[in-house]
């Protein structure tokens, strides 16, 4: 019997269509062949690229030169500009303000055929560290109010590029999604006293039916309203409002458990097309109450009238499903099967 | 230089990125070849469907036989379930409730190899006096809280079948993304005595720089925020709330204009994946300051993880030159260049 659920942050519902009921196979898809020609991201042709804003190189060596393990630089076709300040909207119809910001992309492994899931545990921790070192870097900007960091994986989930990267950009305006998940929160916080995310987390380690993995600092889960099928949340257990505020030590937990899963979405659906977004706090105060969290939303299904009208998402697949699928995948095996 | 522009009516952002700004040949994308093989929508197979709830036979026949010009039927694989109370959501995380609902379908063309863009005007009509009367019908149900009218149109546009199609879904809450637009225009009204989209087709007509047609009845343009590349809206100029009401001789001229819209992008585009969203009041009473409309949103871009973060389109082509390319194209031009 198909339910209607709703999501506890938000309120907006999704349904899922248990008698559309999908398993891991019932997925096909076209598998995106790499094709390695010419690629901008690749050792040599640093000089294609705008000038590097970070690199690590464990060999040394000069800037926009091979040998980096993470190397991060301005976005060559920015979807915002970094000169200008953003007037605040007036008035009317016709509201517009310049899209002032930065559009950075942080490639994540040398290895033009690598994806996240298959680098080492010591190459996720460099990346987790990169994008905060960004992170931090960017919301020293006055004018910025929102930085997203993703990661489009697939040509069907947006990489106009295939060799594995991130990209992340800030934003003049506070985006609406943001501010539907903080008005949850609030109001969560209002009427109880307590973080709706950090209640989630412990709701989740509780019931364990939706639970992919659990380790000290994080809870992997499928979330209760899934849009996507096999969606995938990754929650801290610290209440925390801002990705920027992360420490050393929960960058490197964080990159080893992000690379695990998405490890098991690429064993699960040999290589799915996905989008990995963080969502966090501003970098401006006041937002403490909010819980940075990072949503991982594979591409098997395909957003469509019904979704675009209404708002409610139709997910063939439950994420009680989905996660005994998953979090019976060793995210250890690196090697595929042939 | 990239710009931020707010909807007028839900107050979310996107970006009109100039910078990359793509111009029609730019959208390359492999064209959907249809095959016909066993085509359960197809003329002889009407007993492959579950039985049908309308259907016109201007030479008369028997139900479920062949001979119709417009057929509907229930899904055969419903997201939601016929039978059933749905309970409200009751207080805590996990709310839920039994998705009760009708989902059907109704095919606009006996031709599998049709569009929606070339079928004759009295068709055009047809279809959409056949899509009101389902409305009207459904809209009886008092378990009914919306209604959802769309059109997936290629599979990468979300469409399973390929012969041309709509869809009629019946959901038991009111749906967020209709929550906004209505709370958008409810603001309007309480401060200026107004209806928003009223203003906005007025507005468009007088500027005529976002304008794809015009007629009596309606305004075809494309929106100051557009999310979509080449995104189009068909707003009414005479304010009505509910799709439901409109009469017999509206309902015929909006056909041949959504017709007229649709080729207009077939030829554009050599048939680029769309939905087509009707956006309209619910059946229920106190809605009345809404103002129905359809939304057209061609699928020639990638919603990913800035998008889904954020809640912010990046949209690389501006609806000032969706408007020039679109309203250059005759719509009366049936036959394909070869």
């Amino acid at each position: 019997m198909p339910e209607i659920r709703k999501d506890p942050v938000t309120g907006n519902c999704v349904i899922i269509a248990t008698e559309r009921s999908k398993r891991p196979h019932d997925f096909t898809r076209p598998y995106e062949l790499k094709r390695s020609e010419n690629c901008v991201f690749c050792y040599g042709n640093e000089d294609k690229t705008p000038p590097e804003v970070l690199a690590w190189r464990p060999q040394g060596g000069e800037s926009n030169s091979p040998g980096w393990t993470v190397r991060a630089f301005p976005n060559k076709f920015p979807a915002v500009t970094p000169d200008g300040d953003p007037v605040p909207f007036e008035a009317g119809i016709s509201q517009v303000m310049a899209a002032v910001g930065a559009h950075e992309v942080v490639v994540d492994s040398p290895d033009h055929f690598g994806s996240l899931g298959r680098v080492s545990d010591e190459q996720a921790e460099q990346v987790l560290l990169a994008l905060a070192e960004r992170y931090k870097t960017l919301s020293q900007d006055s004018r910025v109010k929102y930085i997203q960091v993703f990661k489009n994986s697939g040509a069907t989930a947006g990489a106009s590029l295939e060799h594995t990267h991130w990209q992340i950009i800030t934003v003049p305006v506070m985006p609406a999604a943001f501010l539907a998940e903080f008005a949850g929160a609030k109001q969560h916080q209002e009427l109880n006293g307590t973080c709706i995310y950090c209640k989630i987390a412990a709701d989740e380690i509780a019931g364990m039916e939706r639970i992919v993995e659990i380790t000290d600092e994080f809870v992997v889960c499928s979330p209760y309203a899934s849009r996507f099928p096999f969606e995938l949340w990754i929650l801290p257990r610290k209440h925390e409002a801002d990705f920027g505020c992360l420490n050393k030590s929960d960058l490197k937990s964080l990159g080893c458990l992000v690379r695990r899963t998405v490890r098991r979405l690429e064993r699960a659906f040999n290589y799915p097309p996905y989008n990995l977004v963080v969502h966090t706090g501003p970098p401006e105060k006041g937002f403490d109450i909010f819980h940075w969290h990072i949503e991982i939303l594979p591409r098997l299904s395909i957003t469509a009238g019904f979704e675009w009208g209404t708002g409610i998402f139709i997910n063939p697949t439950s994420p009680e499903m989905a996660a005994v699928t998953l979090r019976e995948i060793d995210p250890d095996v690196r090697q595929d099967e042939s």
